[in-house]
């Protein structure tokens, strides 16, 4: 393995977005939710709207506007609020919990699978989301996501960017920050793991937000690494 | 899967003795060490002793004369003390900590990774040690041991049988403490487990302290399943 990454005995990963379509799966679903109920919903304008909701809903955390609360809940809140924006009724409770686990459902990007087993052989590999751990552990054992081990802001009552997820997760691999790569698709992610001293490697999602919108993929010199995909990465990390 | 025992969603394991052979791995490991260096030391006592020395370390934690503390500490203050009542002089800084690792590269029992396969398919499959969470993933990486999630009572700052624990699994898992089974080789931890209101299931693991020491192997009614191994589990759920 190159010299340089000889160090970096972890890597954990940002997830959604990173590592599974958030966008592509949710638009799925609901598209065929949307024709066995006569919906007339616009699948890709309700995920979006969806994940638009993300951010304030875990500021809310982060602020101390609301206690500990987990992504599935936070989800739900959101969800309950774009059904009644949306004039969608009649749904039963039970659809509307399964729609909300949608996100335990998520498909991994083509590459993951395949970038994540390769990585896995010289590193410990670990997820460090912002999604609770039932959701991610569901979504492993769902999309054949082979993780060494599972870690969430849920296990620390904290959402990244705060410094305690990623300070947290060296503590729990008993090792230096330096040591454990932060990998994902979004700057502010890896800006904030750096912040907190450890290696970073941005990953190029160019479809996360749909066709229609420009990501900024540009490599940034702060990185240790700018790959185009898992694959990408696993061959510069020498794995 | 037999109807009763449909809603259990998730199992979590205990370790130490329940999933590895602590004792045959710290013999082997231990002798050949002796042979290297010449230590004339007894390879089975020598593990013993060690293990003897868990539960008081632990207590010292439970009851707050030690703040939190991870296993790889309590262990290495376990062995330092051993080194010098076994008379063990002139090893290096590197192979004392190598030595000390020895609990992260235990074997798992004949039958741990096809059973935790067969039970994966079904259910959830986590750990639940008092080993740290770095312990326990290194241990699933040299042992191909597939769990879902890795648990620890480092996640909660609480030992087993602390109920923070068992509930604390619960709570990770998403799940009500009756969709989760307790699995362990010690009454002790299960007791604990169904106290907390999780179902329960006894593995018997006759050699845990070698063949000279008689292990209490006694079917519990108190207790969902008595099983002679993880395979016998499996079956018993219909996995």
């Amino acid at each position: 393995m190159p010299a340089k990454f000889h160090a970096i005995k972890a890597l954990v990963f940002d997830v959604f977005g990173t590592v599974v379509d958030w966008r592509g799966s949710i638009i799925r679903e609901v598209r065929k939710l949307s024709r066995e109920k006569k919906l007339a919903l616009d699948p890709a304008e309700f995920a979006d709207a969806w994940r638009a909701g993300y951010q304030p809903a875990m500021a809310k955390v982060r602020s101390g506007t609301l206690g500990w609360t987990k992504i599935d809940a936070l989800h739900r809140m959101i969800l309950d609020d774009l059904l009644a924006k949306f004039g969608v009724e009649g749904l039963k409770e039970s659809e509307i919990d399964h729609l909300n686990r949608v996100w335990h459902r998520l498909a991994p990007w083509p590459d993951s699978r395949a970038g994540l087993k390769a990585l896995k052989k010289t590193r410990t590999i670990a997820t460090l989301s912002n999604g609770n751990v039932s959701l991610l552990t569901n979504m492993a054992k769902a999309g054949g996501l082979p993780w060494d081990c599972v870690f969430s802001g849920e296990l620390f009552h904290h959402y990244k960017p705060d410094p305690e997820t990623y300070l947290g997760a060296c503590e729990l691999l008993s090792l230096e920050p330096a040591e454990v790569m932060m990998v994902a698709a979004h700057k502010n992610d890896l800006f904030a793991a750096k912040g907190c001293g450890l290696a970073t490697g941005f990953v190029r999602r160019p479809l996360e937000h749909g066709p229609a919108v420009k990501n900024d993929l540009k490599a940034e010199k702060a990185f240790d690494i700018n790959a185009n995909d898992f694959l990408d990465l696993a061959r510069r990390l020498g794995a």
